[in-house]
């Protein structure tokens, strides 16, 4: 499916109206497969594992991805040396790794390419803007040297720092999307989500959103508020989710580091295909045009924002080929009981059981 | 990590009283990837996306897993006619490049190829032997044609089928282990498991035991009822197990099919990899060695039981360099109450929570 | 609704074919009216506080109950002395009393009075036959001489000391109704229902059953195992229930005293009047004629009984008066949406949620 | 326990800085006991039935209630009209019927007696505010004639009723008590719950707070933004608290109405002793002194709270005698499971499970 000319550019397809279907979560998956460590979550694995991680951006890509990120989450050099970096590779060389990779897979259908940096150990320890703005541009290098379609910031607690992230990319002329990873109630300095999203279209940002850290419902509200806040202040972006592939409906702006099962026993939270096209059609319904997931949606999630928007978008992912849309592959099973679940109503309606009757369904989130 | 010289066979390493631990779920996962259907289960992925079949192999074998078994699921002529295998590629296409491919694989590590063959719609419409074992002797064809290490009967609910396959593959002087997926109370013409594991023996397996269709506790129950009847007959044969990876405490011997959530809505059942060693521990006290997976076991899964049962064997997997025993990676983690989740203690006493405070805990299973 | 002339006692009513609704429970209920100490569960309040007992008695027979036992649980004089009886009642002084008020309740309806034994500490102390039956006589004179209509003996976890108060009470010439409080598995001796139906018609009981321990449905099954019991040995009584008005689908022969929630955390275990009616139903159609509850069961409860089988019966409860059967009072209520349930459909298919999303809905039983 | 002289009055009591423990709910309470129809909840028992009525008004005495409520619930004229008082007692009738059983039973105890009205018809029909006014003089009537102790006006949904109520109750000089049903978010109009506070004060209520609708932890919230509203109006009243004995975590302003369970299937949402206990300290932490219950608050409800606050108030109610603290009668049980739970911690720490499992733990309020 290699395409003959240069591709659309991130924001000639969000102003043509179209939606834009983000990837999901790269280091929960890879944590599970084998190659990423939890707690570290650092990507070295783009120098160790190439197969890994060319093999779960090809999955996103199958999947309908329009976006491919580059597997650089938490590869600044202070937070790498910090972490289970075992082996001493340098941020550099993780990110010029993860860029060729990225690219690759990419280039095997009509998927952009996203350079991604995200919050930095300095900016907690020094506040310092010339210290954290450094690192980034550094990050930056690479992705120019690369020539990476576009850049993103996300998993930012803070928007302050976020800002100074978005101030460095947007020097390169690049269009810049800006996440946070927080709730309603604002980032982790009490910042409200309008004023986070006034601030960053300020710093430069064409796209701003929300990323991990919470449920898609609880996101779909964050970035409504974003988009108010914007409205008020006459500014215009467009707006993107990317928000967490589990339930936390306990959750406020600790976000899911503060549940019991953090980072081992999410299993039970995961959220179905099927509840990832509500949340399509939600986000959809206020305006979000940049569609895609963050920890814990794996390929079949992002196969369901894909297959909601397909009215919209006009066609389906690869990956659909393998998938019956609302079940319907179930039609001609040997049981009756199991040919008579091929429909939408019955996966719409469903409330899944968790076969697990001494477990409670909410925690209380800890800090 | 390549071998020199010949791997020691799966009867010279439970002869000698070692853990062998076997693979995951191949169907499920590769569904969750994108490449194969549900409700068909086919795997002519095999040879339309060699590489992502090569991906999910080399997961389990990092994760600790001493036997790969070929991706042939479903995969006799009659079975592949009437599902959806749209580019009608035989039988022996799809099993000539599935043996290849996982050769490929377990040659990167010190694993043996098991050689898989399933049920088929024949048996149940006509009954007639002859025409089923044709069926599998046309398998078994291409498994010595690729020289496969040993073979494997699996996913068999009446035992008078898995028998005559057990007949078929031991004609070809390579040891054969033959699982059924059934419950306590036995197959599904109500033949009980010691009467089973009687029948298998006696036609020629060598190692017998259950897989799919009921949770890793079920399958304990189940496996250690086969060995009370081989016992009793004063028959020999070493014990296997591959059970789902999902909890299932409402099923009886129709299994995990007759839940309402199956196929498509099963997240909240997945087993966590603390209780994953828990079975593997059982297992290993009623005597079973060959300890493995099936439908939900993700490659994280199979390294849980490669943990668990690291002292009985001496190593940890290779996958385990990206992981803390029992959480320990969380030691560092900047937020305190993360950190505080570092310990076995706390892993192997937390009750999960859903998310779902509108969904209950069981089903009623259907049928 | 005083009647005339002599009551139809109840052989005389079972003989006939009758449904006969029996009495709910006493110790729970007048635990939480403030009456009896949990833990010790004596029935000193019949001399202390008549007036609460006298009430309950009065709300059991309005909601249909066609029997009222005499509040006389555990009042042996060796199980008082090691209770909370600080004020040092007799045995005697509290069974008189006891069945004064009982009559006097009994006679405001169409009920019949039964002077009631429960297992004593001297059986588990001593063994010693004849000290137990002494404590059983004595109890006897009481009933004998106030003149109750029939006589029950209940909450025995053991056949053998049942059947020694079989033989005592019915030398007294009146009919002896036996209960234990045993799951399918039998009693605490492991001597199955169907061997405990038989030894105690063989004792003299003219009815026998289950009472307490379990919840409704599991003590349907064990009746059944014990009526085919006495079938298989050719022998006839009558079947009686009185279970629990509490979920226990974790327990086995232990009984919900093992439920961690015993006995100050039951209250979201206690069933709804709409799976009582179920209850009746099931129980009528296994052949019980004896229908009515033990501990958590509320007047409500009874009531619910006795509508359910009411078609069978001919005639609804005075405290039917204050209730339209299957919810019809909220066919006028002023929110639209609470009209909405004034049918059967809606009550007989609602899964009720329990408002605790940190809670599980299974215990692991103890002991 | 009959006092000689005068009882010393509410506000004597409150602003001598006393905890006054109130009453629980009769409506809910006497419907399950045979004597009130539900959805109509009228208490024409009062004329019916008042043995019954009595002895729950004992029942609360005994528990600890310093406050006995006339059982007038709903019984202004046109509430009665339209609901299933068939025999058609008047509104008068039934309120002197009311406050002769009330008085009868506080004698028996330190019990002060209070006059009860409830939201009106008329209210929504008309918002005429003489004729609302007319309806409440004619119940004040009746309470001046029976020389209650004092007033209060409870179940309101809209503030502006319920100070129409409280005009003209004060009007008769005796103290008023108001209490709305409301939610943090206010009353049904949207009126906040520091703007009805000092609207009530204002209109004349000395005494203010919440009552039904929902639960405790709710309660204790709404209340606590009344304090915070009449403290930035430099108003005074004393705070009160008569919450649901339900949990009720998912309602919202609309209350438990808008639940499916209710009015017929609330059992598995009642609160343990335990989370009154919880409850009352929470609410006394807060500042409210006048703390009771509503609808679901059974006897022992009412015990738990004077328990609990049994420090403060310097004695325990007569209903502790037949209670351990924290279950301390379990102490001495002869199975050495059931004395392990003797103490605070063990039920401090319990998680109820429901005994449910195909039930969810929170449902979608309706409306």
């Amino acid at each position: 499916m290699a395409l003959i000319g240069k591709k659309r550019g991130i924001l000639e397809r969000l102003d043509a109206g179209e939606v834009v279907i983000g990837d999901g979560g790269y280091v929960i998956a890879l944590e599970r497969r084998g190659y990423v460590k939890a707690g570290h979550w650092t990507p070295e694995a783009a120098v160790e594992h190439p197969e890994a991680v060319r093999q779960l951006h090809r999955e996103f890509l199958r999947a309908g991805a329009n976006v491919l990120q580059s597997f650089t989450f938490y590869s600044s050099d202070d937070k790498l040396e910090i972490s289970g970096n075992v082996l001493n590779f340098t941020g550099q060389q993780i990110n010029e790794a993860a860029c060729d990779i990225v690219r690759e897979i990419a280039n095997e259908g009509d998927a952009l390419v996203a350079g991604c940096v995200s919050q930095t150990p300095c900016y907690l320890d020094t506040k310092n803007e010339s210290e954290v703005k450094a690192i980034f541009r550094k990050q930056l290098d690479v992705f120019i040297k690369k020539d990476v379609d576009f850049l993103i910031t996300e998993y930012f607690e803070h928007v302050e720092e976020a800002a100074w992230a978005v101030e460095v990319l947007q020097s390169s002329g690049k269009p810049v999307a800006a996440t946070l990873c927080m709730s309603p109630e604002g980032d982790q300095h009490g910042v409200s989500p309008g004023d986070c999203a006034v601030r960053l279209v300020k710093a430069g940002a064409r796209i701003v959103g929300v990323n991990c850290h919470l449920d898609p419902m609880c996101g779909v509200k964050t970035v409504k508020l974003m988009k108010e806040g914007l409205e008020a202040a006459n500014l215009k972006a467009h707006l993107m989710l990317q928000p967490l592939g589990f339930h936390t409906p306990e959750c406020n702006h600790g976000g899911y580091l503060n549940l019991p099962e953090f980072p081992f026993a999410l299993e039970s939270r995961a959220i179905t295909r099927w509840d990832m096209q509500k949340y399509a059609r939600e986000a959809y319904n206020v305006g979000i045009r940049y569609i895609g997931g963050c920890c814990g949606f794996e390929p079949y999630h992002i196969r369901a924002l894909a297959e909601e928007l397909a009215p919209e978008r006009g066609f389906l992912p690869p990956a659909s080929e393998k998938h019956g849309l609302w079940g319907t592959t179930l039609a001609t099973h040997s049981k009756p009981w199991v040919r008579a679940r091929a429909n939408r109503e019955y996966w719409e309606t469903l409330l899944p059981a968790s076969g697990r009757p001494k477990c409670p369904s909410m925690a209380t989130p800890q800090d």
